[in-house]
């Protein structure tokens, strides 16, 4: 896939503040046009689905640059390209740190929208997200229905819940207590906290049964147990060795909490009741952030939607690694 | 009930290192003797189980210190009254910190040993932990078979499994991340990363639905969502105004990461096999860190032990809400 850059002029955030410039970095397929596929990008993903959904997206997977004209847009606030705290800002040269505007879901299924028109793009043939991907998408399907002839919702949610808030904020705390996260004086500032962060995220994307199976202590001799702990910094020195930024995860836990597609209409129920697209709608049976309990109160919302319980062992990622369960439901979709 | 200390002199520790003083803290009933229960405290609370277990212990409660000679030993390393790194190293006039030997469950029950000499006690009628009391509880019913006629273990596990031991990295990750924590200046070092361990804690000793309950947010209106983050962090700052400190709790973790009854004994299940009380052992449906899947694989390998699942709304703290189903549980017992 390519990517691309779109500068968009005067762009007013939701929760106020606007930017003269704001940049969006976008993958498309190189093929001209085809079978129209927008994917939405989770928390610490990019523009490019072939990147980390390899199983999905990819000659001969099931979304096929080489035969469809797939489009990931970059969040705005994401360190992959796409302007956010870690931008440089123009007035002073040096990143934007806190002075960017609060970002939103719905600041970000704007600049969606805004690459839709630039691309010229009529009608989308299927929309797919998953988590906060997952978020953007339903928020998307909400505000334009018309737009959309099909969508895959997958461990996600029309709102942040209590308990993924809970987590969100914890996240944001470890952020915090890295003393160095507020003296923003370079992007390595909080990188203790983020470690942290993404370690706790970790926990909330997986489930007991998951460690259980990758991560138990070898025998019964060591004094402390040491594998688990060891798998969990070690993922979160990945996330910062990944040019993650700790100014850019906060300003994206705080779009997590952004999120309610039923804000100023009438609630979640009203607000799914708008979808047109033919919709299916899967979650994932061990998973703590969005359980199938939850996922099930709100999917009969959406109009005429599909409903699906997938099955896996390692909880909400498993969005990410039960790709064959997920090609299966699309196939038959 | 009372308070009282005993000094245990030359104590030798699982991992190494020796102190020439070792302060144990423990209340008992105030009645002479009795039925003598011997309640295991868990993580962050303390040997006056009147205090944080109100429900169940107290005049006309299940434990009644005015009927039963009630025990409960604080656990070394905690900061309300037994030898931790908290306390002063009689060498520097300061604390410990991090020259205080690294603690085990195991040196946890050998202080809850000699306790139980010092008291002249020949039988216990009835020993109960939940959490890493049960960890203590379970160790002890395993190392002194004959000494128990009774054993109640609730929401716990005879060894530490690799996703607690996850969540238990994350909390130490988030005591790192505050550059104070290493400083070791004075016992406020790392209270801001202290806040965040306990916020984080929190979200594994609850579940999706209890902050589904308790924490939702009113309306559509909010741009943001804040009342669970503002819960996270009143806990986490509940615990430091209640005199708990970093390094305690450093030390606490390690322990945990410490557990396993199989250790140098064939494995858990030989282990547990050695059991001779009656036992009780008792899961919470919503528990995510001592979920019933993974109770129900070790209940069995106690000999003639009852397994009772209990429900909650509010996953592992379930064991200090749901009293009620605990009194039935016990009464029948």
């Amino acid at each position: 896939m390519i990517r691309h850059e779109l500068v968009l002029d005067d762009f007013s955030f939701e929760a106020g503040g606007r930017l003269e410039h704001v940049k969006i970095v976008y993958h498309t397929s190189r093929i001209p046009r085809g079978r129209v596929i927008w994917i939405c990008h989770a928390l610490t993903a990019n523009s490019d689905p072939e990147d980390w959904w390899p199983e999905m997206v990819g000659p001969g997977r099931f979304f096929d640059p080489e035969r469809d004209f797939i489009v990931c847009v970059n969040m705005i606030a994401s360190p992959y390209g796409s302007s956010g705290p870690a931008s440089v800002n123009p007035e002073t040269g040096i990143p934007f740190f806190f002075d960017f505007p609060a970002v939103t879901v719905r600041d970000m299924v704007t600049a969606m929208a805004a690459v839709r028109r630039h691309l010229g793009i009529g009608k989308i043939d299927l929309l797919v997200g998953s988590s906060i991907g997952g978020f953007q998408a339903v928020e998307w399907a909400v505000t334009e229905p018309d737009l959309f002839e099909k969508a895959v919702f997958i461990a996600t949610s029309p709102r942040v819940s209590p308990y993924l808030s809970a987590g969100i904020e914890t996240q944001r705390m470890a952020l915090e207590a890295d003393q160095t996260f507020r003296k923003a004086s370079d992007l390595s500032g909080g990188a203790a906290g983020l470690r942290c962060a993404r370690a706790q995220a970790l926990i909330s994307y997986r489930c007991f049964e998951g460690y259980g199976l990758t991560q138990a202590e070898a025998g019964d001799d060591t004094l402390f147990a040491t594998r688990a702990a060891s798998y969990e910094r070690y993922q979160g020195e990945k996330l910062v060795r990944r040019g993650f930024d700790a100014y850019s995860y906060y300003y994206l836990c705080n779009a997590v909490d952004s999120h309610n597609v039923g804000r100023g209409r009438g609630g979640v129920a009203a607000a799914l009741g708008r979808i047109r697209a033919k919709t299916v709608v899967a979650s994932i049976d061990t998973d703590c952030i969005f359980p199938p309990q939850e996922i099930e109160t709100w999917a009969p919302f959406i109009p005429g939607a599909v409903y699906k319980r997938l099955t896996s062992s390692f909880g909400h990622d498993g969005f990410l690694l039960e790709t064959g369960q997920l090609t299966e439901l699309l196939c038959k979709f």
